[in-house]
Order: structure tokens, then C-alpha cells, then sequence
């Protein structure tokens, strides 16, 4: 029910899926409303009927508060083994928490990280992480958000050892702010194939495979990456507009510029993954198109068949926040996150 | 004698700034070097010798261990009163370093910050900052870069009761890492026209006519919209050399798309200014070209004939980061910084 478009955008994303996809789709939601979107019903698509729905305005609250929200349904289909993951265009901290909630953190894992894999100049795939799934962050999260997006990287794009790239303001062990610093200094000394620092401007240039940030940060980048691409685009879009030889112009370059356009929009993306939760979720952007839930569908079809999930556990074993945290609690930092871990 | 092309560019610069406009101009450097890309020194061009130079790839240190570099020779005129601003294209963290130890802050300010003013869509400014002065930051800090933004907008850009956006990741006032919403609930309680948070996507469209940010996110920030600036226009070549026809439309598009990438190309802008140093310092890009330079001498003729630096003294009589530092003290942050501002 989520998303800038309603269900309609929804509903037809997932029939492509279960037309286009091996897999078993479960539409969740006003039984009533799904229906005036779709005209025949596959075999391999089924309606769970959800009576309520959490707005893109409600507040966190609202998910305690409707455990029949569509989103909530979804989740508990996850939880009691009937579906394999979870696909939404809804609200992002609405999910988060809704994930929380129903399925919770992989123990060990101290912070879920909202990771977003795009695609950079020469194609090479980069995850992103974490987006936005915290505000604030302490080392030893972004440490274990590089495990993550590195373990994502490995089994669901075929990168060996991964290049973790830690994003700061200077490519110099010595330059961030003193998060940024620490997270350094536990990257060095861990197993990962750590590049160091990278620039923020360097991502789209596919410097690493897995660019770590705090999610403030993270979820800035990805804005001003999307206002950028939009402001571009609404650019050439006037200056085309402006003679019948630029019109012209324009059409000859289309082709092209539908795919920068494509490369750089990452809000068409519609695949960030929930990681650090116990169970597959995805949340694909609020003005996802039917394409993006598609892609979502497909994304969290090879997290599943990929193992995504068995690999978080493994990583909470090798890498737990616990261990993490009390060596930054040995660099002064209060221990409070070992409690969050238990 | 900083700059990624070293002095060639930025004595072009001066000197076109000394043609241009009502100027006087010291060019610091070794008089050696900086008279090979003179023919004929103008009535308004001094030379300075400098015996020593602060590399980009050099470390802070330098700056105090060099006392003959031109950096800080330049910053001495300013302070012996010889000269009234300082315009610099090298490295910035030195820049920083040698206005603190020659100039100093303005009593009352508690950090420096780092103000880029940008175009934006309809080609009113903004300023954005801190973009790089401070990797750590704490409320006072920001609250005050509120001030001192807005009074250049005010002074230097004739904008009445500029709009000051506090960058976040959404735009209620609950939003945003903790920083953040301190800031946030001392921009409400405080006298400026504060519009609220505002989303790092839309500094292009001109929603406020400052844009506080903490000087991590705000160096990221602006090399994000670098880098994907440049990435665009990369591909958007590409796409020309395809065909002869595309090559025939980028020809076509070509003056409209060079305004584009001025807009968005904030390395090309070469007008950052240090703000609550006290002095008139401009940090121009290092990849500075003449043109920035002569823009960068001319913003810091403005800044001196707009009294921008008694501003900055008013600022910090009116709001001494002192008392903010005790009401932020108050909620629970410690008060490390009361002694720095002494």
C-alpha cells in the first residue's frame, strides 16, 4: 500500500515479477484496492488481505499503533516462514521499525544499515551503506556495516574480496572527523580488503566496491546525488526547449542521456536493502515505478537464493559488536552499544 | 605560490584583477618565479618575497615549521594592516592553520568556518557552510556559522533577513542526527529567519539563502556535487564522439550546457571565504584557473567593502559562543569548548 503512487505502481511491478521472475508473490494489503489493479490473478500470486496502511506522513508511532498496517502483515509473513523476504515502496523509517519490531536484529549485529547498490561510470556495481537506516553511529557499527555490504558484494555480484572503500574528506588515514578516524583505524586492522578513505565525489567513479558511511552522511549523498541528476536533466530539459535546433539536438542525444540519467537517478534504483535484520527486506524509493518494484523483487529473490541472510549470522559470529565496541570502549568511548547487542 | 598549476595561473589571475578592477595587488611569492609570468609589472602590482612555499601534498605542520611561506607571509600583511584581505589558492587545511596562527579567530566565535557561495537554479546564492573548516563540530559551532552566513548574504548579496536552512535528512525538526537537532531547537529559540532543515538535494533550487551544514557532511556534500557534475559531463562527451550526429547536437547544445556546468561546478567557483578568522581570508579551488582567482579577489574586495569583518565581531558580541556553549553545556554536552573561545 506504501509509495508516492499508491498500490497501482505496486501491484504492477510485482505482476511483471511474477510473470517475468521465478517466484511466488504474496500482495499485501486493502484486499478491495489491490484488486481494481489487477485483471486476472496468476497462479503464483496471492492476495493477504492487510486492513490498514501506514501514510509516507505518519509518524514512527503508527507502526505500534496499526499492527494491520499492510507493512506490519508483510513483515509476520517473513517471521512465520510463509514468504522468504519483503518488498515495500513505503516509508523508510516506517520499515525500519517495522523490521525491528517483527523480525529484529541478527543478534550480534548491533545497528541494521540501509545498503544501496548502484551502478557507477564503467558499471561496475558499488554498495552504499548505510543510506539512512541511523543518525547516528558509533565505530564499531560502521565496521560492521562494511562486513556486510562486503558480504553482499561477494555472493550477490561475484566480487572476490571486495575493495572496502571508507568514505571521509581526504584519501589520508589521518582525515574525517573522529568517527570516521576510528573507523579507519578498525578497518586497517581487520581481515577486509580495506582501500582506505575515498572521496564522496569518487564513488560514481567506482574507487571501491563498498563505500562506508554514517547514515546522516550516507543519506545526504544519496539526496545530493538525486537533486544534482534532477537539476541536470530539468536543465537540459529548458535548454532543449529553447530553439527547434536544440529540440533536435536533444533527440539525437536521448538515447545516450536516458542511460546517465538512469545511472545517476538513484532514486529509480528501488533496491536498498535492510541488512542486519533477520530476515530479507527492501525497501524500493517512495517513487518507484512499476520497474523499480520489479527490480526490487528480483534483488531480494537472489538475496535469498544468494544466502544474504546465513551470511549476516556468520558475520555476527565472526565480527560481533560486542568485541568491536570494547575496543573502541578501550579508546575512551562509553560502552553503551554492548548492551543494544545482547 | 599554492594551486594545483602553481603560480602561472594565479599571477594571470592578480593581474586581471589589477586591470579589472580598483585594486591593489600583492603578488607573495619568490619574486623569481612569479616575474617569469610577468611582462610588465602595472603601477598597482607589488611583489612580496617569499622564500618558501607550503606544497599541497604538505602536512599542517608546515605551516609553523615554514614561517617564510608565502602563506604565511601573505597572512602577515593582513595582519600588520599592509593589506586587507588575503586571497589564497593552495592547500586548505594550511590556509586554515595560518589564519589561526597569524590572525586568529575573532574573540567570542569558537570555530572558523569555511563559506562557499553558490548559484543556484534561478541564480540566486546561497551560502553553504562550514564546507571543510571543522571535521568536528558541535551545536555552538553551527549556530553561529547560522550568523555569520547570514550576515554576508545580508552584507555582500543585499538579501533582507537572509533564510538560513540547517541541512538534514528530512525536513521536520525532529530530523537529523543529534548534532542536528540541537542546532535545530537553538535556530527556533534564536532571532534569524530560520526556514528549518532543509534537504541537501534541494541547496540547487534556492530553498535558503544559507545553508548550515557541519564541515564533514558540508565537504561532502560539496565534492558529491562535484564529482557527479563531472561524471555527467564526462558521459555527456562520450555520447558526442559517438556519431557524427551526436557530435553536430552537442555542438548545438554547447552554450547552454557550459552555463550548466559553471552552475555545478562548485571547483570552478573559487570563492570560499574563512569566516570568524579575524581578518578577510579567500580560499580559492586548487584547481583554481585565472578566472577564479580574479574572482576570488574580487569577492574579498567586496567582503572588505562591506565591512564583513566588523560584522563578524558584531556576531560575536551578540551571540558569544560562551553563552551558547553553556546552554548546549546544559543539555548534557561538556563545555570544552568555553575555553577555546576565550
Amino acid at each position: 500500500m506504501g509509495g508516492d503512487h499508491g498500490p497501482a505502481m505496486v501491484v504492477k511491478g510485482a505482476l511483471l515479477a511474477a510473470r517475468r521472475l521465478d517466484v511466488d508473490v504474496f500482495l499485501v494489503g486493502r484486499t478491495e484496492e489491490v484488486r481494481e489493479h489487477v485483471d486476472e490473478l496468476p497462479d503464483n500470486v496471492t492476495l493477504v488481505d492487510a486492513r490498514d496502511v501506514i501514510a509516507m506522513a505518519d509518524k514512527i508511532d503508527a507502526v505500534k499503533a496499526k499492527p494491520e498496517a499492510s507493512i506490519n502483515v508483510g513483515m509476520n509473513l517473513v517471521k512465520e516462514g510463509d514468504a522468504d523476504a519483503f518488498v515495500t515502496a513505503g516509508n523508510t523509517g516506517a520499515t525500519l521499525a517495522a523490521a525491528l519490531l517483527r523480525l529484529g536484529r541478527v543478534p550480534g549485529i548491533a545497528r541494521p544499515a540501509l545498503g544501496m547498490v548502484v551502478a557507477t561510470s564503467d558499471r561496475g556495481p558499488t554498495m552504499i551503506l548505510d543510506v539512512g537506516a541511523n543518525a547516528d553511529s558509533r565505530p564499531a557499527h560502521l565496521v560492521q556495516y562494511a562486513y556486510m555490504g562486503g558480504a553482499v558484494m561477494e555472493r550477490s555480484h561475484g566480487i572476490r574480496s571486495p575493495r572496502i572503500g571508507l568514505v571521509s574528506i581526504g584519501e589520508e588515514d589521518s582525515k574525517g572527523n573522529q568517527l570516521i578516524i576510528e573507523v579507519n583505524r578498525a578497518l586497517r586492522a581487520s581481515d577486509l580488503n580495506f582501500v582506505g578513505n575515498i572521496e564522496a565525489g569518487q564513488i560514481p567513479h567506482h574507487v571501491a566496491d563498498v563505500a562506508v558511511m554514517d547514515g546522516f552522511t550516507g543519506n545526504i549523498f544519496i539526496k545530493t546525488v538525486e537533486g544534482v541528476a534532477e537539476l541536470f536533466f530539468d536543465e537540459l530539459k529548458r535548454a532543449v526547449r529553447l530553439t527547434p535546433w536544440n529540440l533536435i539536438a536533444g533527440l539525437l542525444l536521448r538515447p545516450e542521456l536516458r542511460k546517465s540519467q538512469r545511472r545517476l537517478d538513484y532514486a529509480e534504483y528501488g533496491g536498498a536493502q535492510l541488512l542486519g535484520i533477520d530476515g530479507i527486506v527492501f525497501v524500493a524509493h517512495g517513487r518507484s515505478d512499476a520497474r523499480a518494484i520489479l527490480g526490487g523483487i528480483r534483488a531480494a529473490g537472489e538475496a535469498v537464493r544468494d544466502g544474504v541472510l546465513q551470511q549476516m549470522h556468520e558475520i555476527a559470529e565472526r565480527v560481533p559488536a560486542r568485541g568491536l565496541i570494547e575496543s573502541s570502549a578501550a579508546n575512551g568511548e562509553d560502552a553503551q552499544d554492548s548492551q543494544d547487542s545482547q
